[in-house]
């Protein structure tokens, strides 16, 4: 099986983490392709750069569709795309918090979020309520801080981590925590050990969910809101992305 | 005051005609700039269309912006870009589906979106919910109806909107009927004449929504969800979309 | 365009206020007919008194109506009366809570309400959620404070607003605050310069949404349940009251 | 124990009929006191017509309570004034669609409301959402019925209401039916024997509620939004309804 | 009458006390029979122990309906197997959490629940959500006390519960207070004392409010989900089980 | 790995068909564990027979857990007894209704269940509106054809498969479809081959999402709801089942 894993942002060490994070949980045999464009933001903070990947993420996509991935996973915490992704793909896409909201909500009776930025708080409610887990979700905690920091398990920055699911589980209820970025296994499994809170990474729990969902025979519904794009001419810089 | 209403499409001809609407009911002293992208695809169909408008559409939305606009309007019944539309702006942004259901909300106690594909019903319905109007919204119910057709009020397309829009009235229980395409006045007011059912078009009311929330002083917020992008690289052929 | 902005307590500094904040902002063109009825409670704190408030209402609904009023305006932050009102106008109805959530709804992504009492708390969740506004409401924080004293933007309780608004901001991460009281231009701006925060006054809010709804040619819709009320007999006091 | 029940038109053979269905299934120890006003419509069809029944409403409320109801019952299946009333009374105070949702959805997993006219369909489902029964609520079926034929069982009208309990339970899923108007006890029992859906009619629920809620023990709750009205004046009118 | 009151716990002084509980407010003709099951576990605090206690309730439940039971409450704070009883009963079915609830939602404005155990929290918020209470529920706050303790009004732990009480008032804005366990009658008034607060037990909620529904003539809808089980052979040791 | 695969009725034929469409695509390293009780009902129909499967089903649970069970799934599509098992679990457990729910609301915009019987109809919404998934839900129909003719994909029963399948698309706008019933893995295939309409198997999307959840390394959470029992006493013939 070959799955898709595409960081929507132009950071190559990025793409690698959430590369790393895939594969130390994929089955042996499945293949991890991991992309990035070459053209958009460097990381994504907002719905503006959040916009600003998609077209070199459907790039890669249709690429990628074309050399036969299986499913495509979109390795950013706001799941920029989706829907236009499944428009274009066969198999399953999956974002990653999409995809960590549901385990949480498998796992648990209630999850939290932790975001970088106090500006992600009403991205991140949006997303639980669109996905059906408005009742599930009890809180977004912005981290207010770096996401560089966040990579090295030992840092103060894995302390703020630590606490904030503790009052996560003590103040707001959570018996899970969504770790609202991309690759960072060894944090979560160093965070769940000190609070006996379930942490999931949401690259994690993308990858197990496409093996699954490949697994079953499943494809995208395609007789529905994700049919194929009508062909139509595209004009100027974007003629090639017109769907045929 | 000056309104940009932002066809994110690239077909001036519909650009043209959405100006003719807005500009027929703005008042004396609003300038309505009319504009569409260069590049992108030719109509917005599907969620993978709508993604690629985005681009243009942000260009656009930062080009008037720094020549003064007070407002902007995504004249697209999907309603794309919309957050991060807001985030780059700093006075209200409006799109046509929004504002046209949030004056059916005022005018009557439940309305019907007539849209032109099946494959659109899931779309509008998740934008109701998103706005606050589950609860308003009767149902969808698609014309398949080629957009063309629907621009001559005479033609036999007309019929079709006002046959849907008896049976809104009658089986669905709706006293308000949105056009889910921009543009369409004249038939707008020929249904609304022959059905008794309040015909909305997305164009006229944006606009003057638009007029309201500027003529009140009110800026998009920038202390929360929607403040302006933190600066960073972009790389590649979007360097010139970084945010300053 | 002749707007009936109706404050309907009985105090007429009140209604002074009110068509003062609307003036401020209408149109050139826009003629606001400010009123406020004769029989009924001085202040509106309670569903008692929001009771007894509306036959007040109707009747200048209706004279205004007879007056060619093409909107009318509810100048109470309850509501109160606006379903009724609609069913017997022909034009748009707004209340002045209602199209501050409007407004707010589209210049952010949660706001919060500041109300007079503890007691009134529930009645403005009841409106938001009525509305279709329960996802945008972060809280409702009361003042503790009397109205009178909220009409001096320098006094102490100005004071008192701009720590709640804080506190919305950071505690409840709401970006819009809605005053909860007619008429309070003047603290509106005070507040919104002080905290960053768009800080919204429902009058001027309707003001303009009426103008923007007459203005596209919009009327309450008639082919549901805001129909004309069906003519009756009312016995004794209330005989001219009924419906023809 | 006491209960009021208030008919708020001011038509008193439907006070009679009410007051006849209470008092048939009224425990023995129970004294009904049936009301209407004076003053206001004959019947309540709008909520117009709802609106100016509340005074009048209001009044009794007051007289009885003075005269030492222990609780109080709104006859009018639109439930007008239901939280003023609340603020003003020690005891318990039920609308009679309220009690017939709370009940119906205690005995089925599902319920259809019939009403009179289809421009009740929205105030009906209006009613479900807000006290929480929107998941119940399977349909509002409007009868297009006069009162009148309804109050004789073996009328053509009472055909009609067999033929839409069963398509609410056939085409809707509904194992309970509630008959949307008031002291149709006679009727109801003719529908449930011929179709097997339990039928309920509003006073009989209500009047069995409130002994209940009585016999508990219960009141009103004043730590909050129901509280007395504040002391004020009241002009014109309406002083004497001010409260004390 | 005949209310057949089922303690779903095998604990005989626990069953004694919701026996007073109910019959200290039954009506002087309602024959209140009280029930435990021979086994299962001794007291209900998890889900586990929930699933446990149902086969010895709906023995019980049947044989009470053999015998002639006009009712039955289910006197468990979790509500267990409340939809299994309803499909063999004639008439009415109530849990305490659902009868408490239902109350609370006519007293006032917004109820917290105290709970035993903060791993009931969830569970009581899926019972108010399943019941269509979530916009009522202000919050569920866990006592942390064991159930036996509160049994002595007088007892530190009956402070605790006053404690909560004004917390759920002053901070959570709730005006009625459910108590989450059986049968604390004497606690309830002390509580409702000092704190202003409406507080409701559950066994006295059920016992009224079964009594009306029976009263009304009401009973449990057999024409949709709640039917009679089809006949069927059970196997092994539950083979006496076997719906017939 | 290894999956306890619980029929939670007693007929071994039933057990031993989830079995083959579990092992059909699990994982070469996966081992599946299938097991029915010995005692209880015959098949499951109602929330009765519901009641008393759960005893065997959590007997089998602790035993495979105490055998070195990775996760076990319920093979009922009313997912007895989940939230009891998830409390005596180390790893995950899934129900078929729950796994197939979450992968179509992955994979479309709107699934529809067919369920064998009109009385499970309630349950199935009940279920949707719990875990999240009352947006995406479209319809429940029920097929009213016997499970065992349901075995055989070329028999008439699954003609009617096919035929409500085309109906939800059309008429419903779903475009996937889950079979209600545990095992029918070749009636999924034909019909999805005939009617382009995605046809998800419990069985089967619980067991890929098991593994998904195993390999991912996730547990049951333990911080909140479903921690583990406390130890208590049973009595009588349960005294074996008491946590300890």
């Amino acid at each position: 099986m070959k799955i898709h894993l595409c960081n929507p942002n132009t950071t190559a060490s990025m793409t690698e983490a959430c590369a790393l994070a895939g594969r130390a949980v994929a089955a042996p045999s499945t293949e991890i392709v991991a992309t990035n464009p070459a053209d958009g933001p460097v990381s994504i903070e907002s719905q503006y750069d959040s916009a600003w990947c998609v077209p070199g993420l459907l790039d890669l996509v249709r690429r990628e569709e074309a050399a036969g991935a299986d499913a495509h996973i979109v390795a950013c915490f706001r799941d920029p795309g989706l829907e236009a992704c499944r428009e274009i793909s066969r198999g399953p896409v999956l974002g990653i918090a999409e995809a960590a909201m549901h385990a949480a909500s498998l796992l648990g009776r209630g999850f939290t979020i932790l975001t970088t930025l106090p500006r992600s708080v009403p991205v991140q409610e949006g997303l639980a309520r669109k996905y059906g887990f408005g009742g599930h979700l009890r809180s977004v905690r912005p981290l207010n801080v770096p996401v560089l920091e966040l990579e090295d398990p030992t840092s103060a920055a894995a302390d703020k981590v630590i606490a904030l699911t503790k009052m996560a589980r003590d103040e707001d209820g959570a018996d899970c925590v969504l770790l609202g970025c991309a690759g960072l296994v060894d944090l979560a499994k160093r965070v769940s050990d000190e609070t006996g809170v379930v942490v999931l990474d949401g690259v994690v729990a993308a990858v197990k969910m496409a093996e699954a969902l490949v697994g079953a025979g499943y494809k995208t519904a395609k007789a529905g809101g994700y049919a194929a794009p009508r062909p139509k001419p595209y004009t100027g810089k974007f003629t090639a992305a017109a769907p045929e």
